[in-house]
C-alpha cells in the first residue's frame, strides 16, 4: 500500500521554515491505520520481539499496536518527570539544550528482545537515547522503526549498528 | 480477568498526598494489555463505532487499539498547539487555572458514531471537553470508556447522559 496520500504536509509547523508530517489522515482510515500497523510489524519478519518500546506521545499510537500483533508487552518512554515508578534516564542534545527520555526500571528484562518504535525518524536523537535506555536496562535492540524516516536530516547515522525500518522516506 | 493486580500504587505521585494509579505494569504483560482491549471493545456491546477518540497522552495507548479491533478510525485530542491542521478547542478547569483541548476539524463527519477513551476518569474535566468537541463536530459520542475510574471524584457527574464504562472503579 502506498501510504503517502494519507500524510499531509503542513507548511510552518510547528515553527517557521519547518513543513510537518501530518499522520492524522492516516490514522483516522481504518483500512489504512490496518495496513500500517500490519506493515510495521511485517519489518520485523518473523523476529522475537518481547517488547515493544513507544515514545511519548505519537510513538504511543502504534507501539502498542505492534505490540498486540506481535504479542508482546508494551513499554512507554517520557520525558522527565512523568512516568511515576523508578526510572533511569538518558539525556540527548536538541537544536538548543538537551531534552531528557526516561523508562521504568522494571518495564525489560536482561535479555529480552526488544522493538523501538517512534512516529518519525527525523535527526536520530530520540531513537538513539531509546535504544540506550533498553540497553542500560539489558534489552537487547532487534529494530528500530518508524513511520516516517525524514532522511535528509541522517538520523540514520545516529543509529548505526540498528536496523532501521520506516513505511515512507522523504 | 482481574486487573487489578496490573494496577500499581505509587503513593505521592505528581505530587504529596496523591496516590496515583500506574497502569504500566498491566502494558507490559502481553496477554493482560490483549484482554484489557478486548474488554473495552466489549463495552461498546456490539454497536458500530466509526471513531474512536483518545486523549493525549495515555489515552493514545489503547484508543488506537480499540480502533483497530472496532475496525473504526482513532482521533486524537491534544492540548492546544499540539495538532497541526485546523483545529477547534474547548477548555476547561483544573484544579488552579484552565486547560484548552484541540480536534482537527476534518477528523470527524456528521452523523459519525464516536467513541471517547482516557486512560483514568477522574474529575470528569477531561472527557467532558473531548464530548464537547466530538458534538460540534457532529459527531455523536456512543460511550465514554476508561481504564479506570476513581469514583471518589464523581467524574460520572460530568458526563451526565453518555454510557460510561471502566474496567476498573476505586
Amino acid at each position: 500500500m502506498d501510504f503517502e496520500p494519507y500524510i499531509r504536509d503542513i507548511q510552518d509547523f510547528p515553527k517557521p521554515g519547518v513543513v510537518f508530517k501530518d499522520i492524522t489522515p492516516l490514522l483516522k482510515k481504518p483500512e489504512v491505520l490496518q495496513k500500517a500497523c500490519d506493515t510495521l510489524c511485517d519489518f520485523v519478519d518473523g523476529h522475537k520481539v518481547d517488547k515493544v518500546v513507544g515514545v511519548d506521545s505519537r510513538g504511543f499510537i502504534f507501539a502498542p499496536l505492534i505490540a498486540s500483533k506481535l504479542k508482546a508487552g508494551f513499554v512507554p518512554v517520557r520525558k522527565k518527570g512523568k512516568l511515576p515508578y523508578d526510572t533511569i534516564s538518558e539525556s540527548y542534545e536538541l537544536e538548543y539544550g538537551v531534552d531528557i527520555l526516561e523508562i521504568h526500571t522494571d518495564s525489560i528484562q536482561k535479555g529480552e528482545k526488544v522493538l523501538v518504535h517512534d512516529d518519525v525518524l527525523a535527526t536520530g536523537g530520540t531513537a538513539s537515547a531509546v535504544c540506550k535506555l533498553v540497553e542500560k536496562l539489558g534489552g537487547e535492540v532487534v529494530q528500530c522503526n518508524f513511520l516516517i524516516e525524514l532522511t535528509f536530516l541522517n538520523g540514520a547515522s545516529k543509529l548505526n549498528g540498528y536496523q532501521i525500518k520506516a513505511l515512507l522516506e522523504y
